[in-house]
């Protein structure tokens, strides 16, 4: 429902071009439009518009309330679904054959989720790409007590929810301190043709856990981040380690939160996205939140997930299950190192009031 | 009276070393005795032990109190004295002629002072090189409410006293950020012979005044630096511009605090040390404290000073005016800017609280 406040704005403030609309679309519709001409939709992206958080269809009370009515939503299916077949001038473009199913997809965090096989009540994943996502399955909508940044969204498994917390820009400001702070990494990885975050990440791999005292509040994006605690010891593989540490952390807080709004303790943490190519990164997971922690073959989670929709649609397999069993494995596995997991947990109880009172601001 | 603890730390565990000690001494006597045998001290150096404040003399209550008699002190002397004659022995080490007069000196700050020419009540003076030092000229000693970092020193003129507030490491921290982040800078300073602090202060001269919401707080020598208040839009010039202003705040907090105790305002500003080899770095203090900014033709005042009392004792000038109008000069004169000066009156209201809550910690 996220998107309705947005919606009126234009309604109010731009009433003619408003008036002109055939459609109140998001993204996802407007790109299978472009596949197969379809206006569709389906209920892990309906849900930033007017749909009921029972029914999954789009809700009347809502629609009349702010005056949205439902015709002017776009049909709503199930991700899996088959909705059309490629358009002729689509699949010119894209360079695809003709005619092959237009499969409905989901929201990128829910496609992750089922990308990393997080499917039933209690499992959990954390993406950490731009920002970190914990995602956290649930049978129903659970709404957090007071103003966390904690949302319910449908799975895009019908009948499961997941409750997903969010930090933004926790992996964009290591991308941000690669463009600011690190221009002889970038040329080296230029000259050597390698990745510049393997660079920053070896810069870390001699840091102690904790970074000595250094903590970061990776709210960048709303000019809120924080670096406490810097002494003369520090250097750019503090930065970096701490940078890292800011994004276990903010996961592991959330971890906390959903298990306590979830009733059950997830016993072990798939963890996809960018992060995860760096093996420090991963171990700081593992070491953060005193859990084991699987990492995929296919780091792209989200990919993975709208893939296994695809094979579903197409009848490859015949149900989520074994979908996830032929197509996601877990090669790397990082056990938490306990000493670590000692001085992580300290930490953490400074990192969590910080993060707070800063979003709260 | 600030070494007293160490010394009695010393007496405590190790009496067998204390027993056998002729003097106890700081360092400026030791190069006294280098340079022409004598064993004394001047009251700028001898508060540090056990001066009693009204004589400038060592004081016989502390010397019982701690049982530190007044004959383990070197002999107190007036600074600008002659004190003796260079020995061929340091004449022949430094390459300077045997039996010139040796005069005793100053403290550093102290000197400093002088050698910006801030002698008489109310005037000040900053000087800003590894940490930021405010001095301010009173008739006599005050003591700070609390526990503020603020002595009251001795000046090098008989009569007068300097409060001194401190903030330690301010450049030091501009020296950090070069030597960790500043890689390709340090490389290009080389290659072309340039001051590798020229070109950081060239990439923050196009960062607006109060460095778009970028807040240094820089107490990094206790490993208690903070950085406020980042986001994306942050880079590398805002970084050092804010480094630059943590300085000129930590310098706008404590002339504030020592106006309210010495009772008059500070009309215009004395400011030395290496940051004032930036033209930007200058001008950011006159805008932060709002007053016109004297800078000299000598940035090092400590070493003026220090010339400034050789003169007196060789009785070039006979007296410290005369001296100061013959030795100090002032080519650069910052008036601040009034639009500036808006913008770091706001900041400091941020500043000083969050300064001294650190401090506190």
């Amino acid at each position: 429902r996220r998107s309705i406040p947005k919606i009126l704005w234009l309604k109010n403030n731009k009433p003619d071009l408003f008036s002109k609309a055939y459609k109140i679309i998001h993204p996802d519709t407007f790109i299978y439009m472009k596949l197969c001409g379809e206006c569709v939709t389906d209920p892990t992206n309906g849900i930033m518009g007017i749909l009921n958080k029972n029914t999954l269809k789009w809700d009347n009370d809502l629609a009349e309330t702010f005056d949205l009515p439902i015709d002017l939503w776009p049909e709503l299916h199930t991700p899996g679904e088959i909705i059309g077949e490629l358009s002729s001038s689509a699949a010119n473009a894209l360079g695809l054959k003709q005619n092959i199913p237009v499969i409905l997809g989901g929201g990128d965090q829910q496609c992750s989720a089922l990308g990393l096989g997080v499917i039933n009540r209690g499992q959990a994943k954390v993406t950490t790409g731009t920002g970190t996502f914990v995602d956290y399955v649930v049978d129903e909508p659970v709404e957090p007590a007071g103003d966390f940044p904690i949302f319910s969204y449908p799975s895009v498994i019908k009948g499961k929810w997941n409750i997903e917390g969010i930090t933004p820009g926790t992996g964009t400001v290591l991308k941000w301190f690669a463009e600011n702070f690190s221009q002889i990494q970038i040329k080296e990885s230029h000259e050597k043709n390698i990745n510049v975050y393997d660079i920053l990440s070896k810069e870390a791999e001699n840091i102690p856990p904790g970074s000595e005292g250094l903590l970061f509040i990776p709210l960048y994006m709303f000019r809120k981040g924080t670096i406490y605690g810097l002494g003369w010891n520090h250097t750019r593989g503090h930065m970096i380690r701490a940078i890292m540490e800011s994004a276990a952390l903010a996961a592991q807080m959330y971890l906390k939160l959903v298990e306590g709004m979830g009733g059950a303790k997830v016993t072990e943490l798939r963890v996809d996205g960018g992060a995860m190519n760096s093996d420090l990164w991963a171990q700081i997971f593992a070491d953060v939140t005193s859990k084991k922690i699987l990492v995929p073959e296919i780091k792209d989670g989200a990919a993975m997930g709208a893939a296994i929709l695809g094979f579903l649609g197409c009848k490859t397999y015949d149900s989520f299950e074994k979908a996830i069993e032929n197509m996601v494995r877990f090669p790397t596995v990082k056990n938490p190192i306990k000493e670590n997991s000692k001085i992580y947990k300290k930490l953490s109880r400074m990192f969590m009031p910080a993060l707070l009172e800063l979003y709260e601001k």
